[in-house]
């Protein structure tokens, strides 16, 4: 997707360590009508797969989510890093370790969310280590639903995320790959 | 809103305290096709006030606020609650008390999404005391930028939000309003 491949070259900002900030349109002010792009393309890639719910993590999994959300006429779950006295207390949870955050975060989903009859569509912002997705994915496996693809708006092919998600034999998907980020440069695929 | 009220009655949850349980279509689990409408809605009643960027608080903020942002073509601005690697030291930051998480949550803003250049729209899930759309005010005014108006999808009257955020002289406005929830009764204004 060139128009999302031009905006990183633009706007992002290699930090180093592997660390792409995409604040200034994508996880802290949003550029809404690329998001909307964003989310009808990741739709298009997942359109015959029979996603009947979407599953991503708060907080920058929820705008791109939504776009694919709305593009297929389907519902978005998030799950909640926080706990709220909403949440019944019987809720899914996994813990994982956030790269940028430099700490553990907690992934709830009440069950009434996730059960056996869904067909679950993962969408997240970045795809890297796969941490975050993969504990989505074993929250997925615990309800007893069903995953039909996993997509993400920035993948970092060098941190080995696909690598750790192909055993699921799901589609993963992702809008831009990169491939490299040394040297300040950032080089796609 | 016709459509909003209906659900609510429908599928949200008075817990009592004046906590109404929405995680089933806007806070946990998204309907998005609603969203949208909510969306629609709140950008037709602020479309003459030259907002040129909106204001939200994550995490349930977000979903509104892109789709109003989604609707008027102008970026969404989230303030941040959790410390990131990719976020400024220098960033504009207020506490303010979550009434559903029991503790102080903080707001984070980078100084280079609020400029005294900016014409900024708040948007949030909830009106309740209007403690956190107040410190997101704060943050717009600590910036320089100009507040033009307050938007919410659920108003709780009885919380006296209108009234904290009424001196500001913006207009306020809600998809619904929510007079009293006493007695396990949900009663609109």
């Amino acid at each position: 997707m060139k128009e999302l491949k031009d905006r990183i070259l633009a706007d992002g900002k290699n930090m180093g360590g592997g660390i792409l900030n995409v604040n200034s349109f994508l996880n802290h002010q949003v550029d809404c009508r690329l998001m909307v792009h964003i989310g009808q393309e990741l739709a298009a890639r997942f359109a015959s797969d029979g996603a009947d719910k979407i599953l991503t993590a708060e907080i920058s999994g929820i705008a791109p989510a939504l776009e694919v959300g709305v593009a297929l006429g389907i519902p978005v779950v998030f799950a909640r890093k926080i706990w709220s006295i909403t949440m019944p207390p019987d809720s899914y949870e996994r813990m994982v370790p956030s790269h940028t955050k430099g700490t553990m975060v907690q992934l709830i989903v009440a069950r009434e969310f996730l059960t056996p009859d869904d067909k679950v569509l993962i969408i997240d912002d970045f795809l890297a280590s796969g941490r975050t997705i993969d504990a989505l994915v074993s929250l997925v496996t615990e309800s007893g639903a069903q995953l039909v693809g996993i997509g993400a708006v920035i993948e970092k092919a060098f941190e080995g995320g696909r690598e750790r998600l192909a055993p699921l034999g799901v589609p993963v998907e992702s809008v831009v790959i990169i491939e490299s980020m040394e040297n300040d440069q950032i080089v796609f695929r």
